[in-house]
C-alpha cells in the first residue's frame, strides 16, 4: 500500500492489517499467478526506465547535498545495467519451483491417520533495509514467490526511488487482481512509527533488519515478532598442519581480496605452527601483492620476514574489518584454532584448509556456524553459490533459518492430516 | 548447574555462561553417550524414588497451605505411576534416533562443491512452565538427546520437587563426565532476575514458555531471544455440507469431552446450514448425554428442539473454554466457515468433516492452521498421535516450529561444505 502521509500509529495500524488481508489472498495464488507477476514487473520496470532514473537520480542528488559519500552513496546507486539486472532476478526467480505447497512428510501413523507436512507461507514479512532501492524489488519478489505480503522500510535516503518502485509494483498487482496490501512501502523515518511497526505481532510473522549493526540491535531490541539477522561475519580460515600451502594462500587471500567488504569475507587466518615457517612468508608476500594489510600476532611478525606486518591488537581478532584488512595468529593445535574460532567467530562461516580427513571431519563436526567449509573459501556461504537461486539475507540465528535464506526459508512447514473418522 | 541462593543478576549471567559452554560439549556428543546419560537417568529417578515423592510431599503440602486447589494442585503432584511414566519417557526417548547430524540435503553445485545441509544442536534452550515437576524431567531428556543445553525455571510451588529432579540429573552427568552445565533448574521467583535472563541473547538460543497465557505474553513481551509459543488453541470442525453425521457427530463430540482443558480440544462446531436441521438436534442431545454446555448461535437454539442451549454471547466464539463447553454456529456457506475460523481461530488446529474431497481440499489450502484435518478429531494434533515420538509443546509461531515441536524442532540445519580449493 501507498504510505504517502502515514504519521500516525492508527496509519501505520491500517497498513499492517491491509498487508495481513493481502497475505491470505497471496498464499493461495498458484504458481503461475505468481510468475505472471514477476514477470510483469519486470516488463514494468524496463517501461519505466526512465522515470526509475529520474527518480533514483534526484535521491541521488539529495545524498550528495546532505554528505553522503563512497560506499553507500554506491549502493543508492540504480543505472542501467542495475536495472536489466532486477530483471533478470525477477526472471529468474520466475524459474525457480514454488516452495508452497511442497511435501516434506507423507506417513501413514499407527491411527490410519495419512500425516503429512506441508511447506505455507509465513504471512507478512517485515524488511527494514539500508538505503540500497535493488533490494525493495528483490526483498517484493523473494517474499512474493514464497507466498507472502512484505512491509518494506528502506533507508530515507532512498525514499524516491523506493516510492516509485513500489507504486509500480501495486500497478501489476492491481493488473492481476492480487490485493496491493502484497507490498507496502513505507518511508516515514519516525523512530516512534517504526518502533509501534514493531510491537505488531498480531499482524507481522516475521521482521529481516539487514544493514548496519545499529539498525540490526535496534530492531532485534523493540520487535516483539521473531527477528531472523545476521550482526555480523567474522569468518575464520584455520590451516592445518596437513595443508597444502598453496591451496590454503588461494582460499585465505582470495577470501579476503575478492570482496574485502562482504559479510562471508575472510577475517583472520589461523596457521598451525607446524607449517607457519613455511606459510606465514608466503601469506605476508601475497597480502603485499594484493594490497591487503596483514594483522598479525608476534609470532606471524618473526616469521614475515621482511614482508610488513601489523602487530594485531585483541580486538583484532573477532573484528569484521570490511576492508582490505587480514589478522592472522598462529596456533599451536586443531584445538587452539577451534577455541579461538568459538571465543572470536560469529557463528557465520568458518573454514578449514586440511588434506587430512579426520580433521576435516572434526571442524565439521566441533565448529557449528552456518556454513562450515572444508577446503573452500569462505565467500561460498552464499545463497546463489549453495544452490538456493535465491537469498534475502544470511541467517546467523540459530532458528529457522541458519545460514543463507532463499525461498523455502521463507516458509513454515505445518501439518495436513487425513482420516476417515478417528477420533480419540 | 545448582542455582542454590542466586540473588544477583552476575550469578545468573554465570549460570546462562555455564549452560553455554556445556553446550558445546553436549552438542558433539554421540547417540550411545547420549542414550547412555537417559538411561542412567531413570534408573536413578527409580532409586531415588523415596526422596523424591517426599519432596514433592512437602511442595504439595506448602501449596496447599497457600490455598492452591484443583487442576493446579494435581500437576504438581508426583506418584509412583507418574514417576513409572516420567522413567518409561526416558526409556522410549532413548529409542528414538538422535536428529543431530542428520543430513537433509546433500548435492554437488556447478563449482564442484558437495554442498550438505545437517542437522545440529540449537545450543541452549530456555524453558519457563508452570509448576509441573514431571516437566523438568521431560524438558531436559528432550533438550539433552537434541544435544542441547537447558536452563529451566518452573513454577514456584514445585521448587523442592524441580530441585531434587535436576540435582538427580546432575549427579548422573557427572559421573558420565558431561558437564553439570547441560542442566540449570533455577528456582528463584524474583521477576527482575528473570527478566534479566531473558536478555542473555547472547548465551540462550531459544526460550519457550508453557503454561498460562499472563507467563507467555511476559516471557514473548521481555525476552530478547526468539520464543516459539502458543497462546491458546481455539479449534474449529466444520460441519460441511457434504459430511457423513454420525462421523461428524463423533468428531465434534470426542473432540470437547475426552480431553475438555487440551489446547486441542474441539471449541467450536460451525454447521453448514444444509445439514444443520438435522445435524444440531443430533449434536444437542449428545452434549446433554456428555455434559457438555453447548453454547449456540440463535439459529442453533432453534434447531435444537427440546435440548438445552445457551445463547452464545459474541466473546464465545474465539474462546479456549479450557472446560466442558462447546460452542455453535450455523453458517450459511464453506466461504463463511473459513471466514469465522480466519476471524476467531488461533492458527493452533482446525478440522473439516466433509464427504467431498474438493471441500477438503480447499480446507487444507485455505486454513493454514499449525495442523489442519480432513475427517479426524481435532484432538490428534500431538507430538505423539502426529508420530513424533516425543513432544515438549506445540507451537503456533509460524516460524522454525508450527505445530507439535519433537526433537528434530529442538535442532537447526547448518550448511557443510565440501571443496578440493575452490575460490572465487
Amino acid at each position: 500500500m501507498d504510505d504517502a502521509g502515514v504519521r500516525t500509529t492508527a496509519e501505520i495500524d491500517a497498513l499492517a492489517r491491509a498487508a495481513r488481508e493481502a497475505s491470505r489472498d497471496v498464499s493461495t495464488l498458484s504458481r503461475e499467478d505468481k510468475d505472471a507477476v514477476l514477470l510483469a514487473l519486470a516488463a514494468a520496470i524496463g517501461a519505466h526506465e526512465r522515470e526509475i532514473l529520474e527518480a533514483n537520480a534526484a535521491d541521488l542528488a539529495a545524498a550528495e547535498a546532505n554528505g553522503v559519500t563512497g560506499a553507500k552513496l554506491k549502493r543508492l546507486r540504480l543505472d542501467g545495467p542495475a536495472l536489466a539486472q532486477m530483471r533478470d532476478g525477477l526472471a529468474q526467480l520466475a524459474s525457480l519451483d514454488d516452495p508452497v505447497g511442497e511435501v516434506t512428510r507423507d506417513d501413514r501413523v499407527a491411527t490410519g491417520l495419512r500425516v503429512r507436512k506441508v511447506r505455507t507461507p509465513l504471512g507478512v514479512v517485515c524488511m527494514i533495509y539500508e538505503a540500497r532501492p535493488g533490494v525493495t524489488i528483490d526483498a517484493f519478489a523473494l517474499c512474493f514467490k514464497a507466498g507472502n505480503a512484505c512491509v518494506l522500510k528502506g533507508g530515507r535516503e532512498a525514499n524516491r526511488s523506493n516510492a516509485l518502485l513500489a507504486r509500480i509494483a501495486r500497478g501489476v498487482l492491481r493488473e492481476r487482481g492480487v490485493p496491493e496490501g502484497a507490498i507496502t512501502q513505507l518511508t516515514t523515518s519516525d523512530r516512534d512509527l517504526i518502533r509501534h511497526l514493531l510491537t505488531l505481532d498480531g499482524l507481522i510473522d516475521l521482521v529481516i533488519p539487514r544493514g548496519g549493526e545499529t539498525l540490526i540491535r535496534f530492531v532485534h531490541e523493540h520487535s516483539r515478532m521473531p527477528t531472523v539477522q545476521h550482526f555480523h561475519g567474522v569468518c575464520h580460515v584455520y590451516v592445518d598442519a596437513s595443508a597444502d600451502l598453496e591451496r590454503a594462500l588461494d582460499i585465505v587471500a582470495t577470501g579476503k581480496a575478492s570482496a574485502p567488504a562482504t559479510c562471508n569475507a575472510t577475517e583472520c587466518a589461523l596457521v598451525h605452527e607446524a607449517v607457519a615457517p613455511a606459510f606465514v612468508p608466503m601469506l605476508a608476500q601475497r597480502c603485499a601483492a594484493d594490497g591487503i594489510e596483514l594483522r598479525g600476532c608476534p609470532r606471524t611478525g618473526e616469521l614475515a620476514g621482511a614482508q610488513p606486518v601489523v602487530g594485531a591488537r585483541d580486538d583484532d581478532f573477532g573484528t569484521e574489518f570490511l576492508d582490505l584488512i587480514l589478522a592472522c595468529r598462529v596456533v599451536g593445535s586443531f584445538d587452539e584454532a577451534i577455541a579461538h574460532i568459538r571465543a572470536h567467530g560469529s557463528d557465520h562461516t568458518d573454514a578449514i584448509v586440511t588434506g587430512d580427513e579426520s580433521s576435516g571431519e572434526r571442524f565439521r563436526r566441533e565448529v557449528q556456524s552456518s556454513c562450515v567449509l572444508v577446503n573452500a573459501s569462505t565467500r561460498f556461504n552464499d545463497g546463489f553459490q549453495l544452490g538456493l537461486g535465491a537469498e534475502i539475507g544470511i541467517s546467523t540465528t540459530r532458528l529457522h533459518a541458519y545460514g543463507p535464506m532463499g525461498l523455502r526459508e521463507l516458509t513454515v512447514e505445518r501439518y495436513v492430516v487425513d482420516g476417515e473418522g478417528q477420533t480419540r
